[in-house]
């Protein structure tokens, strides 16, 4: 017997066939003899469509009145939810955020969880009761209620698994797990058994949408174990944990990211503090910036290139130009025909040769790179947006299908 | 400067136009200088939305989670039409049942209210904000959701009213006060000014459809003063109060109601008791019994006759049948096809003459009449379904019509 929390995604619950087959899942885990706590999403499209009605009547609403709009979703949810585990028999009681006692600061529409009472829900396990829980909402100190944002449901889950000291958070997504690079689009991708807090975070945050960052961190920090699996398929999926076994140190995966842009600022002076002047003038704009690269230019001058995602390219191009002035650089160079894809794995920097084996990887494939970045636990190429797709199989091939 | 209270039903706040007309009234009210508190139902069918969401899942499901799903629609509704509020740079908060402290017991889907909290809604008029709170809902000891049940949002509109000690509690409907007789039905039917309690109890169990006789009890237990008005045209409604002015006493109206059947139990012997064992049976199946009549029948028997509504006919004639061994009668006889047609006014009967001319108004226009029932403000007829409407008209031309 075990403690489990489960989560399940708005589209996993969309209607009532999807319901009740969460219902059988939770009913399994529950049959077994587990204390299981359930967090639910809102159903399908109905937060947008709660946005838009709000947007009919106000396009500027305070961000107090549309966390009290957008939360009834989640309690829908779990009232339907309970619904169906009722119809199979089974004790069943649903929560809202406010009456798990889910505390949050007040920064409404992305509260941070402070604490949960818990005395609820362990009252209620107590009683053999599973206990469906409303995900993405809290309260904060004034009993008003606030929302977690984008990924909040995910948070709602671990948070409460590290309340609950559970033995494992279940994340039910419409994937079957954490894969070594995309599988709609790479024919050898492979499902990862296992993979640590860190690599999950690089490939969350190179555009592998399973897990989002802030959910992956809060377990990371109390070591709660994850499993990422499908609704659809009852099989075993990716566990995310702090250590994974010795021998399997070169998993990973490989991630691929096209909302990318390239500037380049070409024929800055070559004297102390351009980079600093440089970015303050992008962190102003509150412009987020990734891979930076710094060379020498000719006479005398350097080039200081950036990617950012494409969305901000107008504005940091702007706001560069806006400074000629004090900057004082030849011209600024954009490409967004580029993409970035990264080989992801714990150790795998440490490893020797693993990134002349990239590039060699590479150059076999007629690739060519723009830029390099490394870190302890990844490489990232930026590449041309057409090559992108080539060098992730090509990248796969070589690292990850040998393995098999 | 005033406390006034103010509630909306679900037609009120249908879609972003009429919550857009609806925060215009508040508005008015809020710029006149008072402290203003609204309590909005659900928008629309949006009950009735979830109702057949959760029937998809659950025939029968309990209802703790009913509630649960169902207090999301008045939760919608505030926070919408806070929006609308915050458009036009006014000041105002939403609040939930369990955020004002509503109080209920724990009768899910039917719960009274024991007490409200209060000290959150006074905390926000000191704030000069207006305070939208969502009708229909509170929570019980447990933080548990409940709904109030049929015309909840009155009820919490005058409890509120009540706690706040307020001046006035405005309900705004579709129709734009109390009148003498249905308006839709009888031409001359006159908007009263005011009624008293007592009458408008009488004219709402009669089917007059304008407030639910809980809000109402609530009002005259607390005196809390009530106006009945519309919100589609500004114009003064109707004021419901304990004692209304005495050269109005003779005010009320007439209310027909068309879900009614007799039940006449012919030939019962005639001792002791006969009535007391015939209305056991009866009681025993929950059925709500209204006018009783008992007359001599043949032969050393009697007859009795009473009325109830016409879904409860044939579980009562059931029960009686089931008991007539007991009750040794010769047969019963069902009449469906009758209505009841009731003249209320208070001090209507201690006037000389009333039954008399009603009597008299009736035989003119050739009415049978097949029961009688009177009470302080009151006189009911039992009159055939073809004859109410008629009933209904000659009654208004002769009580009312000569008034104006």
């Amino acid at each position: 017997m075990a403690i489990v929390v489960q989560k399940f995604g708005g589209s996993s619950v969309a209607n009532a066939e999807k319901i009740n087959r969460v219902a059988g899942i939770i009913a399994d885990k529950y049959s077994e003899g587990n204390d299981v706590v359930v967090v639910l999403s809102a159903q399908g499209d109905t937060t947008d469509d709660l946005i838009e009605k709000a947007h009919e009547i106000n396009k500027n609403p305070s961000r107090r009145e549309m966390d009290m709009l957008l939360s009834t979703g989640e309690q829908m949810s779990i009232a339907l939810c309970a619904m169906a585990l009722e119809r199979m028999g089974l004790p069943v009681i649903s929560l809202t955020g406010w009456q798990i006692g889910m505390y949050t600061n007040s920064d409404y529409s992305n509260a941070r969880i402070k604490r949960i009472r818990g005395d609820r829900i362990m009252k209620e396990l107590d009683k053999h009761r599973i206990v469906l829980v409303a995900g993405f909402q809290g309260v904060n100190k004034f009993d008003d209620i606030t929302t977690l944002g984008r990924g909040g449901s995910d948070t709602t889950a671990v948070a409460i698994a590290a309340m609950l000291h559970a033995d494992l958070c279940q994340i039910y997504t419409d994937v079957d797990g954490v894969y070594t690079t995309d599988p709609r689009q790479v024919k050898g991708a492979r499902k990862l058994e296992e993979i640590s807090y860190d690599e999950m975070l690089e490939l969350a945050s190179m555009g592998a949408q399973v897990l989002h960052n802030r959910s992956v961190e809060l377990a990371k920090k109390y070591n709660v174990e994850l499993e990422v699996l499908s609704s659809y398929e009852r099989k075993p999926g990716t566990i995310v944990r702090e250590v994974v076994k010795v021998e399997k140190t070169k998993v990973g995966g490989i991630a691929k990211d096209t909302n990318v842009a390239r500037i380049a600022v070409v024929g800055l002076e070559d004297e102390p503090g351009m980079a600093f002047k440089l970015f303050r003038v992008v962190a102003k704009e509150n412009i987020n910036v990734d891979i930076i690269l710094q060379s020498i230019g000719r006479h005398n001058t350097k080039d200081i290139s950036f990617t950012t995602s494409r969305s901000d390219v107008d504005r940091a191009v702007k706001a560069i130009e806006a400074a000629k002035d004090t900057l004082r650089f030849e011209h600024i160079d954009v490409a967004t025909d580029v993409a970035k894809v990264s080989l992801v794995g714990l150790g795998i920097m440490s490893s020797v040769g693993t990134a002349s084996l990239m590039f060699e990887v590479l150059y076999n494939a007629k690739v060519n790179i723009n830029m390099i970045n490394t870190s302890e636990i990844k490489v990232s190429v930026l590449v041309d947006e057409k090559d992108a797709e080539r060098t992730v199989q090509a990248l796969h091939e070589a690292f990850f299908e040998d393995e098999g």
